[in-house]
């Protein structure tokens, strides 16, 4: 371990090698550990913890909303899969299968879960036969499987947790307004909740979800440049509907067909979130979501009085913040370090020397600033200030950032070397797919998403970079996780 | 459908066609549905309610004894399941196995999780080193698959829903706290919030976990005298410990090996809350785990002021109970019929007769009651105190029952008799597995567990039924589920 800033330093640093610090803050912070699964992980402690705030936040909303819960089955026959045409294209090549049940080779094979429109739809169709059934919005909390090359904790695994939302509709209008509902769901838990700043808008054609009419999104960039899809939410139009049949009887009793929803959100989220506001010393936790929100560290805990004190802070704070104390026999630097590693958000330092003084120290975990605090009744209120602060400083630096790493391409030439350089790169764009096959095979770049700040741009007589094409889309392009 | 006692008959008699009344509960009150995957259910709003209540409990008291939240993959590889002999002897013929992921064929296959003692294990090799390590007290909330050949909608699915803990301990002796802690916080549940009534004690070695030194078990009986096994906890010693070379430092510098434990409850607790509690007509929700536990119906709903004093209601009960009103278009009779049906504890009646006599008429599900009461401020503590009432009336009336159907067999003779009218029969038993396989052959029964309530009795003198020896265990034999 080298020493370097006057600290001692545990893991990679992000500049020099960003793919390594990640899984080492993944590691170190122990929110993961690896399986002896490939590409699945061990989700820890505070990694679940972490998954079990969102989760909270996000199923308390769907609920006061209308939303129900179910749960579907983990499996789906092969045929059930192949209903909708796109959709299984789409999914086919990175399904699990489960191929024997006991000592017996099954008659027909069984995908392990990817997503569940197919389940949702079978059991649509049986539930809904009047406009009286409608809306129907459901939810379940599940992990599911994709067999991914590459994986990464969090950010791309084998199986990963989500919720899945899956609603149907009388009309294409109101499928609609429920996406984007969804949608500004998600930008509410990223911004408010993990401090992630978000560009959102909608996918283009060939980026869009396999069976959906439209799929928008929510976009960010990772502090190395790259740009990551948060969360994502599909208006489904009657592609399912009429693939599964799912009719129901209007007011005029007609017969027609539902339009459906689907939207989700996954343990992807928390990478994003460690990718977004860690540093070379550990996590940084967002005081919102952190499972922690301060830690006491004593200070000669063996002198007397030293832990009473800091149980007794804890006991004031406890009502107010989630409060812990490191009573571990480690020295107090140790403790430092250990506190940092883990990200959380307030570390309070107290020894006798405070207690003498009557105040306690305070270190913020993001910007490592100290501040000396009177211990007395006010000091709950200003710790929950200084969470408060910590989260906007937190948000407001991530996007600061992101707007310094998003950039106007004017030419292709431009637009290739500010690709290079990282960050979102808007430019505009005709909307040929052809084109963004061209653009990814020569940068990596992909459209992200055209976003709904830039959907009134006025484009008269702005070209493609590429065709020279009247443009149609002010895209953000990026390389993108 | 056939009318009979004054009420419209939608479901099969219990005392007709147990199994098929059962279904038809579960179908028609809407807990449940089926899929297109054989022995898998689509858990539908309210039975994910249930167990989203149930889970909360239990999740709550763990956390507050100091467990965490841990996520293991859902995939074990066989080499992986092989470690432990008895363990993999117990699960291997009901696992279900992926063979192939997106298009290849897998070099080793993958099950998916029967239960996850193998995963936690490898994880605890990785995080246990010292005595100050201990105790790791880790629990899941996910669904594991045993590929069952006769399933049941909650009572047995290939696929279920459960909580499993694992735990490691520096001793049997810690170990085994553990369990019966965990032990009497599923007899809590049981007891205190499904109002169902518990026998508890020790599984014999052969009906004991595969790969445990103890199984402690909850037994209870169902409506129709059949036993039903609703949670149980494992002591596994070291067994797991030496399989996969989990050791600590102790306080003297010496190697040990980990003792640990498992123990888990699942969405089979769901199927024996109905089939003790329910009736012909329809599900009968324990008060404490009912997800509205007030249904309020409108008596002319068209007429003026109606609607307006049910919401009213609604809003002034909703600080204490869950709450709904039923303001759909159908006729009340019809939702009297449905409310029944559904299970809510309490119905109210408000129509314009009511409202200017300035009362309401609530409904008791488990009895069919009637009571009238003033609409006015103490409404909310007199319904709170209805709602407790029925619980404990229900809780006792399933006790009386499984009282009632708890008899002493003095003879091998008199022991099929007892057997065969169903219900739990005390017999004395030395402890030959050959005496269980034979009765099982003859009669069906097995061993339930020997109770802690008979493990003082004096057997002096007392003889195993079917060999003659000194009787060690007095041991409740059932059929069971």
């Amino acid at each position: 371990m080298a020493k370097k800033n006057g600290f001692v330093k545990q893991i990679t640093s992000r500049d020099d090698d960003f793919a390594k610090w990640y899984t080492d803050v993944c590691l170190k912070a122990e929110l993961c550990d690896y399986s002896s699964v490939k590409g699945c992980m061990v989700v820890r402690p505070t990694g679940t913890a972490l998954w079990e705030k969102i989760k909270e936040i996000i199923d308390t909303e769907l609920k006061s909303t209308g939303h129900e819960n179910v749960l579907m089955p983990m499996f789906i026959p092969e045929s059930l899969l192949l209903k909708e045409a796109e959709h299984v294209e789409g999914f086919a090549p990175e399904v699990a299968w489960v191929t024997q049940g006991g000592n017996n080779e099954l008659q027909e094979r069984l995908a392990v879960r990817p997503t569940s429109e197919v389940l949702f739809c079978e059991h649509f169709k049986k539930i809904i036969h009047s406009h009286r059934d409608l809306p129907v919005l459901y939810n379940q909390w599940v992990s599911v499987v994709r067999w991914e090359k590459n994986t990464r904790p969090f950010l791309r695994t084998t199986e990963f947790f989500w919720q899945e939302g899956h609603t149907s509709h009388a009309s294409y209008e109101e499928a609609d307004t429920e996406a984007r509902n969804i949608l500004d769901l998600y930008v509410r838990v990223c911004q408010d909740v993990l401090a992630i700043p978000i560009v959102t808008g909608i996918k283009s054609e060939s980026e869009k979800f396999a069976g959906a009419d439209k799929t928008y999104t929510n976009e960010t960039l990772m502090y190395d440049g790259k740009a990551l899809q948060i969360a994502t939410s599909h208006n489904l139009g009657d592609h399912f509907g009429k693939a599964f049949e799912i009719m129901y009887t209007d007011k005029e009793g007609k017969e027609q067909f539902v339009n459906t929803t689907s939207w989700g959100i996954t343990t992807r989220s928390i990478g994003g979130m460690i990718m977004v506001h860690s540093d070379d010393r550990g996590l940084v936790l967002p005081p919102r979501v952190a499972p922690t929100q301060v830690m006491i560290v004593p200070i000669a805990q063996h002198k007397e009085g030293v832990l009473d004190k800091a149980f007794d802070l804890k006991a004031q704070l406890a009502s107010d913040m989630t409060v812990k104390v490191d009573d571990s026999d480690k020295q107090p630097g140790w403790k430092f370090s250990e506190a940092e590693m883990k990200g959380y958000p307030i570390r309070l330092e107290i020894g006798p020397k405070d207690i003498e003084a009557g105040h306690v120290v305070a270190v913020r975990r993001d910007t490592l600033e100290k501040v000396t605090l009177p211990l007395d009744d006010n000091l709950n209120a200003t710790l929950l200030e200084l969470l408060d602060t910590i989260h906007v400083d937190m948000f407001n630096r991530a996007k600061e950032r992101q707007q310094e790493k998003t950039r106007v391409a004017h030419t292709k030439e431009e637009f290739n070397e500010l690709i290079a350089e990282g960050g979102f790169v808007l430019a505009p764009w005709a909307g040929d797919e052809a084109v963004e096959d061209m653009v990814k095979e020569e940068t990596g770049a992909t459209t992200r998403c055209w976003s709904f700040e830039h959907q009134n741009d006025d484009l008269t007589g702005v070209k493609d970079l590429w065709t020279g094409e009247d443009a149609k889309y002010m895209m953000h392009w990026a390389r993108a996780y």
